[in-house]
């Protein structure tokens, strides 16, 4: 495949749809054309899925289920959009991925490993990410961040047993980033977008071959 | 698990809706409990993903999604379903089950013999029939039947490519019975209603340690 294929992963508030938003702009600036997508969802089937998974009822059938119905989901969204996009030479920005899977339904939500790994080699059909950003912030940090979005400022719901969850699936995103490290790359996200996005710019930069000027023959499409 | 699982097979046409009644009539006039679901759906979960599989989305989809799909709905099925019943020492009447995934998603439609496997251990989670009534008949008397049902006395909308697919699919059927014969029994299903229910009994007592009189304790409940 001609394209670059490029996962955001992490926990909630890390800022992961803010930042896809930022390289987007930058990939475009540099005459590239970018593709952003998210999970679950991304092509008409995968929204289908979708709305059985957000309504609540897919939750309620346990984790395998859930995991199941991603991997379905999944397997649209590669076939109809990811893998289409990187045959022309797009760069795909996609806003959870398989990892996101192995630490919501797998690491200690009770998928066993061996159950998310062939689910996921189903449904990426060898489509695998180039680089996969894990943005990464303490759980505390990010438990602020989502009572500010929300508009509360005594975030309590996230607190007791809910925090433990979060410590987990933080530890879970960061033992994925050190097992594959050629894949995967931890960013702070902690500061300001702009200092985050010019931590996520670097990264991008030093591991892929992408041109890091304006491209002269697209120069005039901006 | 106290109970007993049987799951009637085959094409359209071939009566498995009406001989999982009479056999269940047959089954209850002997004082046991009898479950009887059907696939996809059988349990609220399934249910919502059978919308999602009859809705014509995920046909077009492709044979991968929709296994996939299958797979999800049969998880919930089976854990909220029939584990549950078989537990109690029901017998279990079910209107497809796996070996439909492999001969409609499975053989000659497109998804690989690994990946159908791998989906129906995920989805069975150990719940394995212990007897599957094949219902054969003739693909010509089938369609027929279909027809006539349909009110429509010239089944050409069956005629053509349609026919092989028909053809492809009884001997697809035919072949799992050959290479699992403790599992399976192929059912001649021609002729009347009364016959056939008459032969799937001699199987049904032939192969399973069930009663064959009604239970003494149970007479008075009828």
């Amino acid at each position: 495949m001609a394209g670059t294929f490029i996962t955001f992963e992490g926990g909630e508030g890390a800022g992961k749809s803010t930042q896809i938003r930022r390289l987007a702009a930058r990939l475009e600036g540099l005459g590239l054309e970018v593709v952003t997508t998210r999970e679950p969802g991304g092509a008409p089937g995968a929204e289908a899925i979708r709305e059985v998974l957000l309504s609540g009822k897919a939750k309620a059938l346990g984790p395998l289920v859930e995991a199941t119905l991603f991997a379905a989901a999944r397997i649209d969204h590669v076939a109809n959009r990811i893998r289409p996009a990187l045959d022309r030479g797009a760069v795909v920005l996609c806003d959870r991925f398989t990892d996101s899977t192995r630490v919501y339904q797998g690491d200690g939500d009770g998928v066993d490993a061996t159950t998310v790994a062939e689910l996921e080699r189903i449904a990426v059909d060898g489509v695998r990410p180039d680089l996969t950003l894990v943005l990464d912030l303490p759980v505390e940090v990010a438990l602020e961040r989502i009572a500010t979005r929300r508009g509360d400022e005594h975030p309590d719901r996230f607190e007791g047993e809910a925090d433990v969850v979060h410590h987990r699936r933080r530890e879970a995103f960061l033992s994925i980033a050190k097992a594959e490290p050629d894949r995967c790359a931890v960013i702070d996200a902690s500061g300001d977008e702009e200092t985050v996005a010019n931590r996520i710019w670097e990264t991008v930069a030093a591991r892929l071959d992408l041109p890091t000027e304006s491209h002269p023959a697209e120069a005039g499409h901006g």
